[in-house]
């Protein structure tokens, strides 16, 4: 008898699960139930065919139907799970009754929150995730004149300058008092801010939104700082974990409301895996449980679950989640924590911070990279990160976020080796500015 | 009484040991000699001057002569030392007579080797190193119709890109089957030849420079191919450390010929420090002397030789030597080793290869990146890197330099985190996917 394992979500974390568990099973039966009406696509791209970056959401579609037909997966497209019976290894399908596993891997991804204010329930409202919802909003955006993004969050980030750079008017509206308050430090934001004026986005912070309001259809917005006129309005709220299902199930859930899972990917049932938004891990340093990574980390702890469910015996390791975005005309990232999420998890740290240059400064490419590291007081050791730079903030995020994994101190950062070449690195690395800066503030330079 | 250091040498490690020896005893006589007519310069962005990449030559020079005399450092210009007595701790200055010192630090540099050729002491053969000679070079150019470069390694390709963006018919000769043949993996090379024959610059692989000639100015060179019309020939060949002053001192020299110093950067003259392109230091994974590294690595090493002749106690550690330029219209880089120089050392490897993207793929800017990881077959452990790619070539060499330093293995690349943000970086590394490829190949995976 193959191994009968059900996938519940058809994103980066489900679709990672079935194909890492057929590649190492290729007997196991594998199904996969999602709501969407696509084949894999890349959600992570919207924004930027609304901004016109990318010229058709074609583009996004990364796969076929028939390329996972080929692959021997079953997958059932608008199809809803309504319940997951572990007594009977069953979940409950809409429309389809009781489907047995052997293994089940759950991959329900996210939700944005929504907020408790009057007229959530009006036509105009977009919660960027779906592609066909998104087809359908790019059409009704060349008839838009005027948005509302509510919530400088990472995807309010990305929505307000594809609206700008569309040429629509748009307010971005956040309660706090800089942009992504909770992930990113105020002096990494500044740039951003800053293009975004140029770009023509009136930002307004430290402004709660009290109502929606119109007939039928959204067309203001009131807000503690007034009221903002509307033809769309873009939630950009907190993603929450879709770990409900799992939860009426009596699978645990953790601190962050997502579903608690061991280094394997198994949750607190026997036989049951999770993977992506939908679950909590812990942090390298800290291991305070996060949630809500990149579609990269949902990826890879698909994989894990998925090649786990299917008899493998992988590990996911604790994460250090370097993350990364487009803000105006800069790039932004960072690793783990800046100093204003260190400050509030109570995690003590010493800083560094430079600025440098991403090629030789006589090079007319040449952009500005601003880095900030923070390292554990008592031993040095790389423990976060923040940047704000033109090109190349991927790259060094990704590198800081191995050098936290293998606890490399500020010394070595310091006196790291870099490629010097004038069209591609400058002399001085502006990571290994920062460390140096770091050493000098510790005392220890 | 303050401490007299003595520094032979302007360029990067030279300059890196006078700014580092004041800045760590402000009371200490810091006396620079060097040749040069310029204050600090940067000589890696000559060719770009040349291709027009760079507007101006002035662009280059780094600090005003005054910005040194303010840091109270004694830079004596057009000044050539002539010889070094260890037993009277002085060096002879031409035109000056005997200085004392009471620590001397050699940063003499390197010099290009001139072949055994007839026709070497024409006029119109150009060494690319000197800023003043680059500015009567620059002119010449004008009328330059054709031109040979003589040997595919660093300064060779970025002179043949640089003269054939000028619109000179341009010949590159080299004696290898492929370019850059002691430093890179022909496969690394084969985008770089393909965007030459683009730029129109004329290849010409395996062949051996036989004599130049010409009636007092260079007009032609002879090749084991056959002639070449040339109004300029551009010398590029290999870069020898200029040891000569130091080992005719009595100080102890290796297998490179550079200057042998211990990790503190003290030669065999106990008092006298090296340091940049006429030392050689230990590669980290095989210890192995290496010589004719970076403008950062000639800076590190002078900074730590400057502040340790001024009694400070900074330790160099051995390299792993990440590296990169521009070749037609593509970036290269590695880390210590690719294939063909771990197989002429005799260091065996595993390697994993895998063709990535720079941005998720369907967005519009997304470069290909080709990664060869090369690992310690017992450990796994990556001692060797090569890559090839549109954009974000420095950024993962200093990674995987990182990497190596630290032993990183290839299961531990295969699985690292990385920021995925589709204007920004694809969903799937090029590192993690040539690590994953190396665990197949080493059926680890």
């Amino acid at each position: 008898m193959p191994t009968r394992i059900v996938v519940i979500g058809g994103s980066a974390a489900g679709m990672g699960a079935a194909g890492a568990a057929k590649q190492l099973d290729p007997q196991a039966q594998v199904t996969v139930f999602t709501q969407l009406s696509d084949a894999a696509y890349s959600p992570c791209g919207i924004p930027y065919v609304h901004g016109r970056e990318i010229d058709s959401f074609d583009r996004l579609v990364l796969q076929t139907k028939d390329h996972y037909r080929k692959q021997g997966l079953d997958i059932h497209y608008e199809t809803r799970v309504e319940s997951i019976d572990l007594a009977k290894s069953e979940v409950v399908v809409r429309g389809s009754g009781r489907v047995s596993f052997d293994r089940l891997v759950v991959g329900t991804g996210f939700s944005y929150d929504t907020p408790d204010i009057p007229g959530t329930d009006l036509d105009g409202i977009y919660y960027v995730r779906d592609l066909r919802l998104a087809r359908e909003w790019d059409k009704r955006l060349d008839s838009v004149k005027t948005a509302v993004v509510v919530e400088a969050q990472p995807i309010g980030v990305e929505m307000a300058t594809a609206l700008a750079r569309r040429g629509i008017e748009t307010y971005l509206v956040d309660p706090h008092p800089w942009p992504m308050a909770e992930i990113a430090d105020p002096d990494i934001m500044a740039p951003v801010e800053e293009s975004w004026r140029e770009l023509g986005v009136k930002v307004h912070l430290n402004t709660a939104i009290e109502a929606l309001s119109g007939t039928g259809k959204v067309r203001a917005v009131q807000t503690s700082q007034g009221e903002f006129p509307a033809d769309m309005v873009v939630m950009g709220t907190k993603k929450l974990p879709n770990a409900g299902l799992a939860r009426q199930a009596g699978i645990k859930t953790g601190a962050t409301g997502g579903i608690i899972v061991d280094p394997r990917m198994v949750t607190s049932a026997p036989g049951v895996y999770a993977a992506g938004d939908c679950i909590e891990v812990p942090q390298g340093f800290t291991r305070i449980p996060v949630q809500g990574l990149s579609g990269s980390h949902a990826y890879a702890q698909g994989k894990v679950a998925g090649a786990n469910a299917a008899g493998g015996s992988h590990t996911y390791r604790p994460v250090y989640v370097p993350w990364g975005l487009v803000g105006g005309n800069w790039m932004i990232g960072g690793v783990s924590f800046g100093e204003t999420l260190a400050d509030a998890l109570g995690v003590p740290f010493v800083l560094g911070v430079a600025e440098g240059i991403s090629r030789a400064r006589y090079y007319p490419d040449f952009r500005k990279i601003r880095v900030k590291l923070l390292a554990d007081p008592k031993t040095l050791q790389l423990i976060g990160a923040q940047l704000v730079g033109g090109e190349g903030i991927k790259e060094r995020c990704d590198l800081l976020a191995l050098a936290a994994k293998k606890a490399v101190t500020l010394e070595e950062l310091a006196w790291m080796e870099n490629v010097y070449s004038p069209a591609m690195g400058a002399l001085n690395e502006p990571i290994a500015l920062a460390a140096q800066n770091g050493l000098k503030r510790a005392g220890r330079a």
